[in-house]
């Protein structure tokens, strides 16, 4: 596990929120998640392979913030996790990925993604699988907290 | 999509669970996921990359049923999904899709698998944002019921 692998998502997702959203997030002190659970009420997923490792992203809001992104991207109020909030979940999932794989192939990581996968429900937990270190990330702002979380194979 | 990906994980769930838990699932009919959503309490995800398409795949438990899991595999009894039932997802999203993976690269599909990412809490739900059509399988037991999903691009 490479711990520089997180950058490229933190920039990315500051990116994606600040210019669809005007959402400006604080990013936290990255740490190595060992017993640590990050809870939130929705989540976007995405399993990443490369030739040298393979590993998984996942990005957890708040629902406070993910209705406050929704209405600033959107125009649309959502007063809860519905459909069109799943929707723009997935979406930012794809846009954040897509900007970190750019990233990551210009250090020389060639990685594909899958595709998106979105939960929601009232303070889940994820849980990567993969062999090596979990990274967490908290992130915060006025409209609630939000969680990037990575783990990679070796 | 093709609807007939779905046979080798149905395949090897059933595989998995009667060899290693002695758990008999019965699945219902596969059927295409419109507005329908699986509430589950624990879920198994796996990001899914070949050169002809890519897709996610999840194997989503009721609390009862994955307890049961948990006894009749590790002979351990545990009383709510701890870390220990969470690793036990973990173990038999590998070994679903491990086996699913066989069974298509005979039929001339090669994929790739992510890392696995294990999802608990109460009655969450699930959205896989391929571009394809999502299918459901919902299969059931004594213990429980559990529900297969799986979406691919193309």
């Amino acid at each position: 596990m490479r711990v520089e692998f997180i950058n490229p998502f933190i920039a990315s997702l500051l990116n994606v929120l600040n210019t669809m959203a005007q959402i400006k997030l604080s990013p936290g002190k990255p740490r190595i998640k060992k017993d640590e659970v990050a809870r939130g009420d929705i989540s976007g997923l995405m399993g990443m392979v490369s030739s040298q490792t393979k590993g998984s992203f996942a990005v957890t809001f708040d629902e406070s913030l993910a209705l406050a992104i929704m209405e600033n991207m959107l125009g649309e109020k959502s007063t809860s996790i519905d459909h069109e909030v799943i929707d723009m979940v997935g979406e930012i999932t794809n846009m954040v990925t897509g900007g970190a794989k750019r990233i990551l192939a210009d250090k020389g990581f060639d990685f594909d993604m899958s595709t998106p996968i979105v939960v929601s429900g009232k303070a889940h937990t994820i849980t990567h699988k993969a062999e090596g270190a979990k990274l967490l990330l908290p992130l915060e702002c006025v409209h609630g907290n939000a969680f990037i979380e990575i783990c990679f194979d070796s």
